[in-house]
Order: structure tokens, then sequence, then C-alpha cells
């Protein structure tokens, strides 16, 4: 959880949100309308990623709403100008499209992040920004858990340009002087992802599966590890982050802290929706070829840097998220 | 050298150079050409770069020279189809420029390799890459000399833009079915790099002010080490990793085998010229930031691996260098 007094630290800010109307970003939003930060957020609306106006509905009065791309540099210019803090969401984040088609992953991620740090040294230097990236930076693993000392190998392209926006963001911190914190995100899940398909957001893909009463299929023997981590406590990691001095400069692994195989996980939506089953299959060869195999990640950084450990355990996290998709199931399907 | 019998690997082979009006690939069309090799260069000519069309006179009758750009899908299609080889040397190397606007780093470096292996990958998956990338790439040394197992950390866009473009030949080697040798290239220096500027090659901008009868700056205490090389040797090193089966997938440093110090550099080149001379000058505060301190490489995995290791000593490449500019100085100043 955020102690009071730091989010305090928000209140009156003015604060961009790129890729707001997303997943975590709009998780974000409203956790920063609790003490009333002037939020402004960016989207793009691209078709297949985590964009809904219903996100918001709960602040909707409390947020400014722009459609915009962060590769524009006019929207650009705009947006940063007057911002105290930055949190970069927005991103192609879609693994399948990069294995025919490496242009979007270059133009919104690498570009786009580039555009976003540009405007941020030309217009507003004194802003704080955050980068989400995503933990398919390492690539394959030598170690585990994984700390951010591990070796960057990313597998696929979506992958590697994650990388590279964030190595970017280190450059624009050490050497032109806009201040920023990145992080690299395990597999998140909760409330407000979007559920049309399952090309990312696994976690809330079984969730889907299993309210539609559908069968779970579970990928090779089930005992892949992972650790997840719910919506709710990577908003509040990111909340941390940023306001911490210390952290600024610095990358920061974001994952849960007790890794799960996909069996286990699977069990434990199929009984907390009450509806569904899941199955052995086996892994198809694309599949395999950019299955980095277990995976969790070193959290000890970011606890003893920035305070911050998850709150919520892997049962009260899909309860809440189970909850949600429930209640507002018309809005996703 | 290059052995002969590797060198007839490309006799009658269809190459295609990209950035072939070069430094580095015009003196790889021309040992090319000895054996007859079909060779095609692409050049954009970019202003400020090295393209010239004197460096490939000697063998103007033996090349395809077509101008045209890295980034554009219709000319790489074209340029892709059919060819044996592909030598990847066209690029943004203006440190300069990226502190002031990434944007170029990004669209020739990541994005122009980017769509150069794209177009291998649905024109001709069959054929084999060598990229050329920087040392810039590792960034600040940890322990000397570096290898190819070093953390990387790189200090500006450029450096991070040359990376990137590896990692991309690194993923499609691997995941897409399309081979190739990646390069992470020290200081080279020799006939046929620009003389116009000192933004890139620090030995030929040297050797310039010496032939103008100048003062060669040497910053700091003018014992900062290097490991140069001789653009012959890295032109042999090129051939012979391109050649060997075994380099595909490999990265490897290609840097010389003694280092070297300013001082020493700046010496060696006013007795070899006979003329200028050489003083102390302090580094700037922009220098210093971006100033990595001492490198130089270990090249024992290219010499275990493709055989190859420097065959000049730098007297001899300087004599060589220096020799070349005298005769040709009005095609170059």
């Amino acid at each position: 959880m955020v102690a009071r007094e730091i989010l305090e630290k928000f209140r009156g800010k003015n604060v961009l949100i790129t890729g707001g109307l997303g997943f975590i970003g709009s998780n974000l939003a409203i956790a920063l309308a609790k003490v009333d930060a002037n939020i402004t957020i960016l989207d793009a609306m691209i078709k297949g990623h985590g964009g809904n106006q219903f996100n918001i509905e709960p602040i909707r009065d409390k947020v400014l709403v722009k459609i915009g791309d962060v590769r524009d540099q006019a929207t650009m210019e705009d947006m940063v100008t007057g911002k105290d803090f930055i949190f970069h969401l927005a991103g192609q984040n879609d693994h399948v499209i990069s294995l025919t088609d490496p242009f979007p992953d270059i133009d919104i991620n690498i570009k786009g992040s580039a555009m976003l740090l540009f405007c941020c040294k030309n217009r507003n230097p004194e802003t704080r920004l955050v980068y989400t990236g995503t933990r398919g930076e390492y690539g394959a693993v030598k170690q585990l858990p994984v700390t951010e000392e591990a070796p960057i190998n990313p597998r696929g392209i979506y992958e590697l340009s994650s990388l590279t926006a964030q190595q970017l963001f280190k450059i624009y911190h050490d050497n032109h002087g806009v201040r920023s914190v990145t992080l690299r995100l395990t597999n998140i899940y909760g409330e407000r992802a979007q559920m049309n398909h399952d090309r990312f957001g696994v976690v809330n893909w079984f969730i889907r599966l299993a309210l539609d009463n559908q069968s779970i299929k579970v990928f090779g023997d089930g005992l892949l590890l992972r650790d997840f981590l719910y919506v709710q406590d990577a908003v509040d990691a990111i909340i941390m982050a940023a306001a911490s001095e210390k952290a600024y400069g610095e990358l920061f692994n974001l994952g849960g802290d007790t890794p799960l195989n996909f069996k286990e996980l699977a069990g434990a939506i199929v009984k907390t929706t009450g509806s569904g089953n899941w199955e052995y299959a086996p892994f198809s060869a694309e599949r395999a070829k950019l299955e980095p195999g277990d995976f969790y990640s070193d959290i000890s950084k970011i606890n003893r840097i920035v305070g911050w450990k998850p709150a919520y355990n892997i049962m009260q996290g899909l309860a809440n998220t189970i909850d949600y998709y429930k209640k507002y199931r018309e809005q996703y399907w």
C-alpha cells in the first residue's frame, strides 16, 4: 500500500499519463485522483490494445482526456508542458505483430519514447518520468530469481523495442538531465485490462475463459513458474517510485514475491470464478521458440530503495479481478 | 591477411555493400573485386558522412552503384534479391547529431537495419549478412580488455542505435532464420575515410591536421588508451567472418592487438607525415561526459572462431594512410 504521506505528494500536481485509458494507466489515474492530482490522459486508442473509455468511469469528471499519439511532435510538445510527473505507459505490446512486422514496435515504442524525451528536454527538462518496460527485456534466464544485473538478451522485436526505450530514458537521465525511473514489469493482472484476445495478459485471459465457462489451456506440463502481480500493487510501486528521490536514474524489477506455476494459476482461477475448467495442451512451435522458461524476478532492489512490496496475495488479487469483470462484463467482452 | 582460398569463396558471388561508397565499405568492395565478386553498392550519400565516388575509382568498371536509402522498402526489396552476401555498413555515425536530435539515429540505424532484415526475411531468407557496429555499444568499461561478455551500457543515442541494430540482427538470426554475423568495431583508420570534420575517425583527423601542418590537440594527459585498427585489417576480418560457417549467430569484437595512447598516436602521426605538431588541450565538458575512459578490446574470440588477427602494426598502417592522402589530397580536402 502507498502510505498516505507519499500519495499526498501528488496533491494538486500536474500529471500526464500516456496510455492512460489502458490497463495500468487507468488504474494509476484512479489512484492519483484520490488526492486530486491534475491528471491529463493521452491515449491513441490503438485497435487491439487496452484503451477503453469505461476504464476511467469512476473519475470521468476529474481527468482531462486527449486522444493523440506519442509519436506526434506537436501533441507531445503540448502534452509535456507544465507537467510535474509523466508516466509513460503507452506502447505497442502485441508480441505477435512483431513476428511479421517490426515497424510498429520501432515506431511506437522506440520513436514514441524518443519523442516524449526529446520534447521533455526541450520544453520541460524539470519534469520527472516513469517508464514501464517488460521482463521480456532480459530474454533467456540464466539465474533465478532474475535481478536487475542479469544479462539482457531480448528474444523478440517487441522485447527489444521495450529495452531500447528503457535505455533511451537512461541516456536522457544521465546525459541530458531529464530525470526518470525505469521499471521492468512481470505478468500484471487485474481489473481494467482488455479481455478480447490472448496476445497479452495471460491471467486476465484465463479469467475470461473461466467466466465464459470454457476450458483454460495450460501449456506443456503446467509447471512453468511466473511471478504474477496484481495491478493495484503495480500502481502502488509506480507511485512510490515516482515519489522517491533516490529512485531517479535507477532501473527496478516490478514483480510478485511468490512464484506460481500455470497449473496452480489455472486451478485458482477456476476455483474463484466457480466456472470453467483447465486442461493440458502442447506448446505451438512458435510459442516454444519465444518461451523463455521459468521466470520470476528479484524485487529486493525496489523494496530496499523505494520501500515497496506487494500487499495482495494472488487469491485476493484474483477475487477482486473476477468480481470486477462479473460486474462490468459488458464493457469488456 | 585473408588466405587466398577464403577470398576465393566470393568469386562470382552476388554481394551487396550498403554504405559502399564510404570508408570501410569502399575498401571492402576493392578487396572483393580482386576475385570478381558481382558487387552492388548502395549508398545514400548522406551529407557529412563518408560517401565519396572517388573511393571506388580503382574498381569503377567492376561495381554497380545505386544511390538509395536503406529505409526505403522498394529499394531494399530490390537490393536484397539474389544476393549471396550482404554487408551492412550504411549508418548515421555522427555522435554530435544525436546529442540534439535522436531521430536520425533511430531512423537510419534502427529502422534502416530493420528494413534490411525485414526485406531479407521476405525476399531472400537464404542470404548471409554482416553487420558492423561500434565499441560504443559497451559504454563505460568495467574491465580491460573488453570481451563480448562485458555489460552493455551505451552512453549516447548513436551508440544505443548501433546496439539496437546489432540486437535486431541477432533476433532475425535466432528467430527468423536470417543468418548474420555482428561485429563491434574499435577505432578504424586508413585510406578512403572522409577528412572534412572531426566528428568521427580521430586517427584520420589527426592525419589531416599533420598534413595541413597544423597542431593536433591531445586531450587531457594524453594517456587514454585505445586499440586502433587499420582498415585493411578490418576488411580482412569482415571477409573472413562472412566466409566462416561457425561465425554465424556470433558477435565479435574487431579491434587492434596493441593498445596505444593518444600521445603516442599523435607523435607517430607527426613523425610519419613529417609535418605538423601536437599539443595538450583540456577536454570540453561535453566530451568529458561522453568519454568512456580507456578502451581496448579483447579480440581472442574472432581469432579463435574465425582465425583472424591484425596483420599490420600501427606504423605500417599510418604510413600507407598518409601516403594515400598525400597522393589524393584534392579528393578529400
